[in-house]
């Protein structure tokens, strides 16, 4: 039987190329799982497609909307993911490593799903920090504001994470309202393809937002312009010769790189044998080799251990990869699968054969070793091979990435203050990586080692005693965090939650009047018109509601005897409210004021409407600021304007955010703050809710 | 007399080179003004120095620190401005002109500085967003935090801006903690020369922090490394061949540009002749076109003009333009030099040329114009030049930039739902462009070519009757708004207040417990260690107080009459605290609950400590949330830690941020928030303080 031809999904259509192809090889038989060809595809329709057609369709909706797709998509390929397991079986992972690839991708859409709905408004635009004041008068005033992109997120990815690799990606990306190109690495990519079956097959995702090129990508690049971002996965090599395509360079095109990277994981001074940190310690090593064969671009490459521990530490870890049993992924007791290709296992045992020029293999054999349930010589496997250098200066191990079950022991003195100098000195002689851990209990250490290490570094993970129950682990990015790293690992970042969201975004800086930007964000800026049309706007539904509604209440004059019964009530007898010689030595009063906490609250007081109505709580107040101190016999004004709505979904209420100004009897502003409500839809509400 | 050569200021000590150098020429009258050369200059040592004294000086200070120097730098600058302004007529510029590249230039440092005051930590890292829980146990935490760049921040300037462009790269740099090197375009080098020559002489900057490259940069990239930045301004071709450099490519250098820029300004289609916004068009292109002779980046290229005004605009700029009077800057009467080069004239007139195939020439001519208190024929003069295509379709007003006193009107039509629709097309035909504006009073037709053509700026203005009195115009990028455009434009980012510090530093993910993370950022998390040694927090100074420093005050119940007595004091009489069967009927209540002002006052009568203290005042609150409703019988317990301690500098008092948590009988929060204090620095105060 042949083997199955991988299709591209490109404007709208499956396409298969008139070719043979070129064989993919099962990672553990060797077998040939599928063939692939990109001959004859068409990438300039594909481009064209995902401009005209896929873009368009998802700028139409909301982020809430995008999110609810991305949401029924993530279930939807949770409900059929064994299927995905025993298909990335064959690429040489065991179940353990299909959680991380298969279940974690799908777990990213949700993540992203969840968050977008929480973090991003029920809009197309996202704002970007406070407004600015550009003159005095406050008639000119700045707002930073992100729209999508109107190009292509051209995803070139690598072979280790076809699932994950591809949907961290698409996550953020189909959310920011931009379509993707998915050019998965031809290794793995029959387990890509099969996920994007499932995704075009759902029909959640409108049409164009997703294309999958299975094959050579030749000439995709070529079509990129200035509203095009790159996101890549791989060896540096590729990396340098992506970023600098002509195309890239001439469109400034959005370039972002996770590329080769030497992790390292540093053991504290403090954690010698017996303490729960040196277990710990070489806990994660063991596992970090292991998982995906150490196939992970965050996997640790070096271990910095203080040189009096380095025994003990070898010792402990050899003991411990003792255990790990290779073999065919499913196979009885098998904990560590195969790489992803001979190529691969050739590639790192050249990088093996590179570092044991200055270091000591202590632990496996790469000529010897057992394997369960597969035919050693046909699928690409190899043991778990530790080495140990006793040079830390040797320029190796810090160089040299084998990409593959393999770790490098260095000794580090403790010196400096702190005990951290050097070994952080180590760390950054990485050039930059993804991720570096401390392991340690000492908190001076792991402070130091942080923040000398950070500007290496796109994640730092302090592992101890109190964290490590929940600790998700060295090697595993997480969708609320960063994900990329200075230098050598690319110069990027992904993920981060909004923020990778945002990477897809152009910001501009948007100069107009008040009212102009009022219509232009959505949101209720100061100085903008107000309306105030007899009806309390507590009174309105959010169907009802209107940015720039607006009551004002008041005037409400404040006594000493309100203040001294506020301070009774409440039990704030602070001097400046009691004692009028010591108010008045107080540099900022210079006398008796009333309470910030009466203000506001006689501010309550002053502007609710106490019946039943569409307002159904006042759930909590922002950037609440005592401008002016308020003293006995002056009258307070306050006046309330609608600033934000944002409905939630198929929700029966949703949020409004009211700008509350309280002014004195000269009007000058004496509290400003955010009141925010639960506000519902209708009024009165439709019945069944 | 030889003119003199420029030096360069390299590793701590001015370097003149062996050579002759070349001359440059006064833009005014064609002498020399000064040779340069940069040969035999060692730039290896130029980055060594950087990275090795300046880097670390840098970070041994505080922001605040930084904006103190960079404040004091400013001032002095400022206050010999006079001599930087008579040399800055030699580069052809108006009083006017200097006012917008030195007074600018200045200005932009102070602005930095206070900015920096202001937004950032008197510290030398900038925590990023909130805290983010990874376990639902609270044990493993992340918090995603900024260190300066350990490397050199490279910036490779255009001749137009020799001060502005070298001080707007260098204040945020310098304020992230990074070292400059600065690298003036050669026409008017001798300006930037001048400049550095006073910022070194203050010796108020740490040695290092600041370089001068005068002369080729030969080799000056090829050490460029992975916490390197170049910030490059200039055209596409050289972006081109500096983004592609062997060294930035393969270092993943942060790589910012700003380059060709085809900006455009659109006049409304409400606004005819006799509307202000009419005027205000034809006055801000007459502006763009006259101001540094239109050698602006963000210069108006394109005039983009409903088709039935075109003939009324056109002759009401010809109008305008006629008043323009051409010579040399201090001249009588002259409004606008010459371009910095006789080079740089050749250029604009290859330009126009080319735009001359599609377009016609409607105002001004470039071989009859006079030119006042100069030798036309020695400097580099050329009028103000007004081209008009019919045909909006044309490639050549989209893609030729004449960077000179040049402008072409293009006609669009006013379609689609809000008539935007083919003025956004038009725009975006720019590639990318630094700035778009648009000239209009019509809310609607703003808000759809804002939302429509921010994808490809990065700023947009829209100017009208109501902001015009404030307006800094269309060509100005400000200190606190970013300034870069995507594609053609460099992709760049650059400004933007505190975003530009950022762009110098390395963001990080850090995960550890809430222990870790407290030490680490300086801030307390929630579920870190709370210190009570007895002591009241409030009555410590910032010199004893510590974070982590707590106090829990309670319990204290609440009853109906409490809840009746409150509403009734402060006029709140809302339902949900006076009717049990309407807030029976609330989803979110179930029956009548306390005021949540009444949780915060009461819990501010509990923590208060009455007497005079070191605790002057609260500001304020952020951050407020009310989690649980209280109802009658509820006992309340409140919590206060210290979070954050932000000394102000030279102050007597700085700021405190206390995280407040108010917990029910069962210990449920029911309100968080933070609270906002300023305190002594020492208490009893200081004598005389």
């Amino acid at each position: 039987m042949t083997a199955p031809l991988l299709e591209s999904y490109a404007a709208g259509r499956w396409y298969a190329a008139p070719d043979e192809g070129t064989p993919i090889a099962d990672a553990v038989t060797g077998e040939t799982v599928a063939r692939v060809s990109s001959t004859g595809l068409d990438v300039a329709a594909m481009l064209h497609h995902a401009r005209t057609v896929g873009g368009p369709a998802l700028r139409e909706l909301t982020f809430h909307q995008r999110a609810g797709l991305l949401k029924q998509l993530g279930l939807r390929l949770v409900a059929g993911k064994d299927a995905f397991h025993a298909l990335s079986r064959r690429t040489g992972a065991t179940d353990a490593d299909s959680a991380v690839d298969v279940d974690g991708g799908f777990g990213t859409l949700l993540s992203y799903a969840s968050r977008a709905r929480r973090e991003l408004p029920d809009d197309t635009t996202v704002l970007d920090g406070p407004v600015e004041p550009l003159g005095r008068g406050g008639t000119f005033l700045g707002q930073h504001l992100y729209t999508p992109l109107r190009g292509v997120a051209v995803q070139v990815n690598a072979f280790n994470f076809p699932v994950w690799g591809f949907l961290e990606k698409l996550a953020p990306a189909f959310l920011a309202g931009v379509p993707t190109i998915v050019k998965p690495a031809s290794q793995t990519a029959y387990l890509t393809e099969a996920v994007v079956r499932e995704v075009v097959g759902s029909g959640l995702l409108p049409e164009g937002s997703v294309q999958l090129l299975a094959g050579s990508p030749a000439g995709l690049l070529d079509g990129l312009s200035g509203q095009d971002l790159v996101s890549f996965t791989g060896s540096a090599a590729t990396a340098r010769k992506l970023r600098s395509h002509p195309a890239v360079v001439a469109g400034s095109v959005r370039f972002n790189a996770e590329a080769d990277s030497l992790n390292c994981s540093v053991l504290g001074p403090d954690a010698g044998p017996g303490t729960p940190e040196f277990d710990l310690f070489v806990d994660q090593l063991v596992t970090e080799m292991t998982v995906k064969a150490g196939q992970r671009c965050t996997a640790i490459r070096r271990a910095l251990v203080p040189r009096h521990l380095v025994d003990d530490m070898v010792g402990a870890t050899r003991e411990r990869l003792a255990d790990v049993v290779v073999g065919a992924p499913g196979a009885e007791g098998v904990t560590m699968g195969a790489l992803a290709s001979l190529d691969q296992r050739e590639e790192v045992l050249r990088s093996v054969k590179a570092l044991r020029g200055v270091a000591e293999l202590v632990a496996g054999d790469p000529e010897h070793f057992a394997v369960v349930g597969a035919d050693r010589d046909r699928g690409a496997f190899l043991p778990p091979l530790l080495l140990r250098c006793d040079d830390p200066a040797a320029a190796e191990p810090h160089d040299v990435e084998a990409f593959g079950p393999v770790s490098t022991v260095l000794p580090y003195e403790v010196t400096g203050a702190g005990g951290a100098a050097q070994a952080v000195e180590l760390a950054a002689r990485g050039q930059g990586s993804l991720v570096g851990s401390v392991v340690t209990h000492d908190r001076e250490f792991a402070r130091d080692f942080v923040l000398g290490a950070a500007h290496a570094h796109g994640r730092v993970l302090v592992l101890d005693r109190d964290d490590a129950g929940e600790s998700t682990g060295h090697g595993s990015p997480l969708p609320v965090l960063v994900h990329g790293g200075p230098g050598r690992a690319g110069g990027g970042e992904e993920l981060g939650g909004i923020r990778g969201v945002l990477h897809h975004m152009q910001r501009t800086a948007v100069q107009a009047s008040p009212d102009v930007l009022t219509a232009v964000g959505g949101r209720w800026v100061r100085g903008a018109e107000r309306h105030d049309d007899g009806v309390h706007p507590f009174r309105k539904s959010l169907a009802e509601l209107r940015i720039g509604d607006s009551v004002t209440a008041g005037p409400r004059a404040v006594t000493l005897e309100d203040i001294e019964h506020f301070a009774e009530f409440t039990g704030d007898t602070f001097y400046a409210h009691m004692d009028e010689r010591a108010a008045a030595a107080n540099p900022l009063f210079g006398g008796r004021v009333a309470h910030g906490y009466l203000i506001v609250s006689w501010a309550a007081g002053l502007f609710v409407d106490p019946d039943p109505g569409p307002v159904l709580a006042n759930y909590g107040v922002d950037d609440l600021r005592f401008l002016t101190p308020v003293k006995p016999g002056e009258e307070l004004t306050v006046t309330l304007t609608c600033k934000q709505i944002t409905p939630r979904g198929g929700a029966d209420h949703g949020e409004v955010r009211w700008d509350a100004v309280v002014v004195d009897t000269d009007g000058r502003p004496v509290a400003t703050y955010d009141v925010l409500t639960m506000v519902a839809r209708t009024w009165p509400p439709a019945s069944g809710s």
